[in-house]
């Protein structure tokens, strides 16, 4: 890592594949810490595709007034088929030339630091990234931007489920994000009290759901709530029908997905301290000559991962709360 | 409506059908007015199922404590094939004089009023219900108890899908509860600032909504959002369908259903307030010896609407509010 | 009220008074519907001052945008001594002239309305006006834009308190907004199931509630949450004293002043709802020859009320709430 | 610490000192994991008063059914001054003997811990406790139980003071939580984006205010929210008075003390998380003989502290956190 022989005098940041609660925050600390160190900050709109088509908007510390709790992203997102051509990466690079900018902030998940990578170093450029992702399916950080508020949200929603489920003595299947990655569905399925969690980490995990409708089918329980993570091998639907065969005289069964909210709503305090913390970090760390590394959080101390690290590895699920899951469930 | 002679001595009280945030508060105030009046109250668990099936309990003041902010029905609900049969009515009638009951409160919809008319004139028993449900698709009353919350909720969950929406420009689609009525759907969308809202009591909203993208494609509008009916006559996948193949190159679209969240929930202070009011007023009104009537709430005063009217008519769509909808949605 | 003989082209939309969630959702109905009926809206930022300081800005539907489940009010809101003095008015009546305004609508208190008055009066001017404020004060509609979202906000804040209360045993006081009226204290005493409500209206309260705390402190009741409207005769520390003096050793006491929190917040959907209604029609009443009247809403329709009387008149408050408030902390 | 000979065949569970939110989840975590593990859970009501007075409750998997999601704590909480004295902690050691309890788990602060730890050595007695406070100022666990919930609390009602502070270009005092620690302040200040944040643990905080708003008062900014902890050297009212003497002419200041909310409350998921690991953890820590030490997280593993030195050290401020603060509030 190339020490960088004087400080940047222009940043850009930008916000890139799906949005998280916390990116403002992110975004706002980014700007601010800019201009704290007399270097000034520029947005860049719509992902890598503003990025391409000089998207650029010069920022000052009002511009990022009243945002930081504030869902979504002021910047906007995008994905970008255009990014991954050499004709585009090629377009932002003359922009980057255009403005004259020193180093890039990107906010989002793997897909965007792989871009980040390939473009610094294509162009020798210096980028820091910043985890925002509701997933918490990085590798290099405890938590992601957006994790915490979205448990939260799924929380929530499952307590109002619960109100009802209760009311009626039904067996719910909710569905929550995380394709690849159950940290969601296990997190939210011990905040609930959910009485299984399936995750796409757990081999036969639907088997032991069967095993326990079973077991508890004798006895009475007045009503049960199954996670499942999206990334399941069954899904939802085939989940319902399957238990409905087997079990359809002893339980009624319900299914909920709930998608999009969980993207959405004001961001948590911890997700506001944590984006607050790692944009700071993250333009302190360009003025330390760091570059194509991802700024996280380990153990409470801000850490740094590179950028092919932190896209090829996965962070592993915790297994000591699946098994704290498994006791609290009883 | 005949006077009764005495001061009904044992009053019971139970919720039916589907939930609604507020259930509890009613409860509350049926039980502590009954005290309050030196009546004897008796919960009764399980809807009417749990009426054949003597599931009464005798209840006092702090038997409803701390239940005013709880979502759901801690007396829990069922639907009953058996009420709707002799043996079931005859047994449910056995139980009432088992237990001495002079009086019963219904809270539920109109399925749940049907059965008490029934089961009021068969044996010359008093019943006076109380509107609960989210649907707020009961004739008698300006709102139902749990509407109020469950628009809230909803209109929580859109400004969540906003946040994402807007961070990426996207079309979505909202189903919201509403078999036979558009009451959540039009105050959600309106409070939600929806873009458009579909309706079961409106047709041809559907062509409206393809004009309105037609138009709008050409100008840029950065997200819209769509508020669906579940008893609209297109599903909102149908609806997603047709737009991708109308508008596929215009608009990316995607698909949320809000599901059973929006029965639970703590009940707002609306629905506590309506549900404290009408459980009070039922008890009095049986010992007014009014019988077989829904206690309701119009023009900010307590109303009572015969069940037969109660259950035969539909509240009437607000015209006016179709209206705002339209024009602020420009 | 005499008919206009053109629709006006440009109308202006100020916010006056204490700040109250819901005044960005009339804001954005104005203007959309302005827009809607080919008229130019202005807005005029920081109330009266600004309309004397000349702060207009012309707006458009995109002005508006995103602002309807925000707090607060985007035009800022200030009390304006200069407004009572002729030049203030004179200043004024210049920017009217200087900008071409046809009409104003204003939102806020009776304060805000004495001011619309006077100067309508005086210039032969039309405005309209519409309530917004927490405290529900004022005379011609059933609710004011902002008190369905204050008072849950208390209910959200007195429910957390229950549960402290709960776990110690121990008797609040809980100071609530409302100088003048109870009805923020009455609304949210119900629906936070409090044992006592204290308000300005009610003469004597404070003995009965020594009564019933002479009553109850013979029998066990865990924890025992009083709401004090800030206009009742004893604030909430004299309470306290009084209670520690007569009852020190039965109960231990504790005060909460809410305060400030109880003016923000995301409005609810009654709160938006409400406002988008009187926003539209009061530009339809301008365009109709409407002017020196606040436009509310009774029994769910529109209604118009003269400013004399909606400033000289209060609301009265509602005998049957208190009744029921009384029933059900038995 | 010695190794037990067998496991524990009854566990005792209390809750003591100030409620904090996941209590009830911490409690369901201990008596869960005991029915798991075949051991016979008790609930002791009222704290320490009630480990004297004998209210001793035999629990099962049940009994803790539909709490994880309540604030406050089922078992209640008081503080005890019988157990400082010889005759109350030999009343307690009777009733240990009568039910024949082999452990105890304590969830609480300090002084928790302080009355464990004596009782432990008097009576060769097993006690394991658990973090279970508001102030996160506890030494041995990155967070206690209660922490996250409440600073959520403080930046909700923070977000809310904003919408109105914005609208009238004001400053704000806001006290909060924090006789001895200022991380509540700190957390949330990051959080709600205050402009200033005043704690015990920083000398000369106050000058710094001064210097600040002597700075800003010449620069336009909208308005200014400064977080003072109560345990700061100024009360709130004493500073908004000086700040009134100094820049009367410049600021409008306003003051709000945000009292008990901060300790109810739903549960966040952090602190359902956090609860349900410790309370398993305890019990397991009991079984493989541990004994007079506090569980707690650091660096995401479980971790155990002596009593002893949990109540002589103080957890350190965080002065990474403290910078952050002061770059992104320029």
């Amino acid at each position: 890592m190339a020490k960088q022989e004087k400080n940047p005098d222009k940043i850009g940041v930008l916000t890139s594949g799906g949005d998280a609660p916390g990116m403002n925050a992110a975004i706002r600390a980014v700007v601010r810490s800019c201009v704290y160190y007399d270097i000034t900050p520029y947005g860049i709109y719509q992902g890598y595709q503003g990025f391409i088509d000089d998207k650029f908007e010069k920022m000052e510390a009002g511009s990022v007034k009243h945002i930081i709790h504030q869902g979504g992203t002021v910047l906007k997102s995008a994905r970008s088929a255009d990014f991954r051509t050499d004709q585009g990466m090629e377009k932002a690079w003359k922009n980057v030339q255009k403005h004259d900018l020193d180093a890039l902030v990107v906010i989002g998940g793997d897909g965007t630091f792989s871009g980040a990578l390939e473009f610094g170093e294509r162009y020798d450029f210096s980028i820091v990234g910043i985890p925002g992702t509701i997933d918490n399916d990085i590798f290099g950080t405890d938590f992601t931007v957006g994790f915490d508020t979205a448990v939260n949200t799924v929380v929530e929603a499952v307590d109002k489920i619960r109100d009802t489920a209760t009311s009626h003595n039904r067996l719910f299947f909710i569905e929550v994000m995380g394709r690849d990655a159950g940290f969601i569905a296990v997190y939210s399925g011990i905040g609930a009290g959910a009485e299984e969690v399936l995750i796409p980490e757990i081999d036969r995990d639907v088997d032991k759901l069967f095993q326990s409708l079973e077991r508890t089918s004798q006895r009475k329980k007045s009503s049960r709530l199954v996670i499942v993570a999206e990334g399941e091998s069954k899904s939802v639907f085939e989940l319902e029908d399957e238990v409905q065969q087997r079990f359809g005289d002893r339980y009624e069964t319900k299914v909920t997905i709930l998608g999009h909210v969980q993207r959405g709503g004001r961001p948590n305090t911890a997700d506001r301290v944590l984006a607050s913390r790692l944009g700071v970090r993250s333009v302190e760390a360009l003025m330390n000559g760091r570059r194509n590394v991802m700024v996280g959080v380990r153990n409470r101390s801000v850490t740094f991962t590179d950028f092919k690290k932190a896209t090829e590895r996965k962070p592993e699920m915790d297994d000591a709360l699946l098994r704290i899951a498994d006791i609290i469930s009883i």
